[in-house]
Parts: C-alpha cells; sequence; structure tokens
C-alpha cells in the first residue's frame, strides 16, 4: 500500500487523487470540530470556501434546519450561529441541523479533495476508528493536512504521522512517501505527549494566547470516538 | 533571532522575505554543484526559470565566456554544454567562465528569493561556512529549499534542520517557526549518516537508479568547502 501527505491544500492539488483514500485533517480544530458534531446528532456539514458562499446558500435553503458555523482568524463570524470550537457544537444546538461551515483551512482542504474517489475526516479524536477504515479499504492513501494559510504545520503533520505509524504496524507494507516518511518521524518525537505538542505548534500557541486553551486540550484526546465522518459530494456525515 | 523554513519555492513565495537572510538549498543536486563549480574557479552562475530564458540569455551575450547548464529530470538539457552534476564543473571546463544555469527545481527556488535582503546558497558541502555566516549576519534567516517541483522533499528539509541544529547550538536564543522545528527534528534522526538519508529518498533513489550513485555520495559530504556563494543581482557567486 502506498502512503503519501500533503503538507497543505496547494500541495493536495499537485497531486493525482484518483483511486486513493484521502483523509483531510485539521486538528485544531475543523475536523475535531466536525467529528464531535456528528457525534452529538449534527446531521451533516456543507464545507464552502467563503463566508460569501456561506451566506449565499443559506440564503437559497432560508430553513431553520440549517445553521452557519465557521471562523476567520479562530474568531466566529459575524452573523454565524456557530464557531468553529467543539464546545460550540452542543446536542442541543445542532440535533438534526445540517451545517453550512467556513474555516480558512480545514474547509479549503475538503474541497481541494473533492476529486477523491473517497474521503474521510481525521483528527487524533478519531485516530483508531479511522486507521481500521483505511485498512478495511485497502486503497493507497494521502493524507491531507490542511496546513495553515496553505503552509506547513506541526499539529496536522504529526496527527498524519500518527496514521502512517498505525498502518505500518498493521504490518501492511507500506511504502512511504518522503513526506509521509517525515511525519511519521515528527509523529514518534511527540508520541508521549500529544497535548504538550499542540501547545508548541504556532497555532496552538495562538489558541491558547486567545482565551481558547480548552479547545487544544479537548483536540488532544486520542480515540474519544469510533466514528468516522465521510466527505462525499459536497457533504460531511456519518455513513454508518 | 527567528528562524523559518519554506518546503518549496510556493511557500517561500507566500513568506515575506524583507530584512531576512534567506538560504537557498537544493542538496541534489543544484546547489550543491554550484558550490563545486565556484571553487572549481567558475565566474559566477545566472539562475534562469525556464530553457528558453536560458537560450535567449546565451543568445544576447554569444561569448566563449558563457556556457550553458542545467536539467530536466535530472538529465543534461540538449545543447547545454553542462549538466547539474558537480562532477561536470571541473576547473578546465568552468576556470573563469560564467553559466547560465536552469534546472527544475533550485533555480526557481534562487529566483523567487530575489526579494531578500541576502541570500546565500547552502548544502551539505558548506555546512559550517554557511551557519557561520548567518551567526555574523545577525538576521532572521529563512530557509528555502527547493523542494520537488513545488513540493516537500527530504533531503532539503533534513539539511535545512543541520542549519537550525548548527544555530540552536551556538546559543542564538532561537524563536522556531513549526516548519524550522519540523526540520531540526528529521534532522536529528539522520544525522549520524547523512548519506544513507539522500538514498533513501525519493529523489536520491531517482538519481541511484538512472546511474546517478556518485553525485547522491559527493553530496552526502558535509564541510568539504569553507565558500558560501551569495545571489546578488540575478547572479550567483563567491563575494570574498
Amino acid at each position: 500500500m502506498k502512503i503519501d501527505l500533503a503538507f497543505s491544500p496547494y500541495e493536495l492539488e499537485k497531486k493525482d487523487l484518483r483511486e486513493k483514500a484521502v483523509v483531510v485533517i485539521d486538528v485544531l480544530r475543523a475536523t475535531s470540530t466536525m467529528i464531535v458534531a456528528l457525534e452529538n446528532g449534527c446531521q451533516a456539514f456543507i464545507p464552502v470556501a467563503t463566508i460569501e458562499d456561506a451566506k449565499k446558500l443559506a440564503a437559497e435553503f432560508r430553513d431553520s434546519h440549517f445553521l452557519l458555523g465557521g471562523e476567520r482568524q479562530a474568531l466566529p463570524i459575524e452573523g454565524f450561529q456557530l464557531g468553529n470550537s467543539p464546545r460550540d457544537y452542543r446536542p442541543e444546538k445542532v440535533k438534526g441541523k445540517t451545517v453550512i461551515m467556513s474555516t480558512t483551512n480545514g474547509t479549503r482542504a475538503l474541497v481541494a479533495a473533492r476529486q477523491a474517489t473517497i474521503v474521510f475526516i481525521g483528527a487524533f479524536l478519531n485516530l483508531s476508528a479511522l486507521c481500521q477504515r483505511l485498512i478495511e479499504g485497502k486503497r493507497d492513501v494521502l493524507i491531507a493536512c490542511s496546513g495553515e494559510k496553505e503552509l506547513f504545520c506541526l499539529e496536522d503533520t504529526v496527527c498524519g504521522g500518527a496514521v502512517v505509524s498505525s498502518l505500518e504496524e498493521a504490518g501492511l507494507g507500506l511504502l512511504k512517501s518522503d513526506s509521509a516518511l517525515a511525519a511519521q518521524i515528527l509523529y514518534k518525537q511527540f508520541q508521549g505527549n500529544i497535548y504538550q505538542m499542540l501547545l508548541t505548534s504556532e497555532w496552538g500557541q495562538y489558541l491558547e494566547r486567545i482565551g481558547l486553551g480548552e479547545d487544544v486540550r479537548l483536540c488532544a484526546q486520542i480515540d474519544s470516538f469510533n466514528s468516522v465522518p465521510v466527505s462525499r459530494e459536497g457533504k460531511v456525515y456519518l455513513d454508518r
């Protein structure tokens, strides 16, 4: 099984996605938040690239079934009902709802991944369940880190490296690209303390500074959930 | 001192280069070859992005003082006098000459770095001398990996990580970006055997396969040279 990793949506767009299982990762916080929200009964997410796209889509639907969610610079967007914190997506708020979501990096990566045969949503929160799905699927894997404004970020790469390590330990005889090997080495450096790694990362430090440290702590939990959301035809949902 | 690292020319273009010392690295092989050639008496390189640009410039000069050099897919370009192997640039061939050079990644990175205040040419071949110049310069450092077709490659990042490690050991109190930290961790993983790392890398394997393994071995030599070429006003040369 071949495994490759893109550090950013830009890199993802340079790669051949056909016949691949793509895993989109935005640890802090979009994919972590999606996992929590869907577990809390949220029906689906519709990821869109811009705030304007989100508003336009919401106006088309004009229906209490739809909510607007997302962030810019980690802060809620004016007029949106939900931010990008997993703590926002409580059952009483999101149960049965579809969230039109725009974030700086995570939704950008989801949009870039649309050409793939199958797209999974990954984070530390669902690591083991995600790897199980990849092992069962037997496809070549491409890990799509959301990064930070089209650039490398530490936390998504380390999470991607955890996937590489898990698949290798499962005895799959992995053929690793340079970037997949690098991510695995980075994961091994930090595997003893993922929370500390998040606090070391530039974006984790920023979230701490603006008072969102509790989100960082939440997103460091490994295997809190068993669900692996998929992204298909422009929607993210649980297909169980 | 702040230190940051771009995995590719694309990432470099997204960063602010003003007031920075930029180090362009293309271990396999453009910057290694430039160091060898300039040590062998070559006067200067003029890096250009495309084969057409190289031919046009050569036609303008039409002078035996100028030679054409470079590669595509690691192979020499038709009609060019020199390839991209350090072994091509022997003293009897390059002494006193200026080489108009076009490679897939290295010259692309040099062109992208032009906005920086000062640009150094780095490789394992001149690691210590390079770090000494950066320490003396006291500027914030941005390491510009050439990468592979706008994507991450292992060998340039590990070489960049060696620079990060050296500057940290010099007690400079480095403020490292996520990517600089990641590069340093990768360097520490491979520092015992740089040649083995090159043989593990995708591009190193490719060079081996097409019979250029001797170049890989040459480019793994640490501190063979004390010179640190600079790139200024479109030319790469030794300013000693």
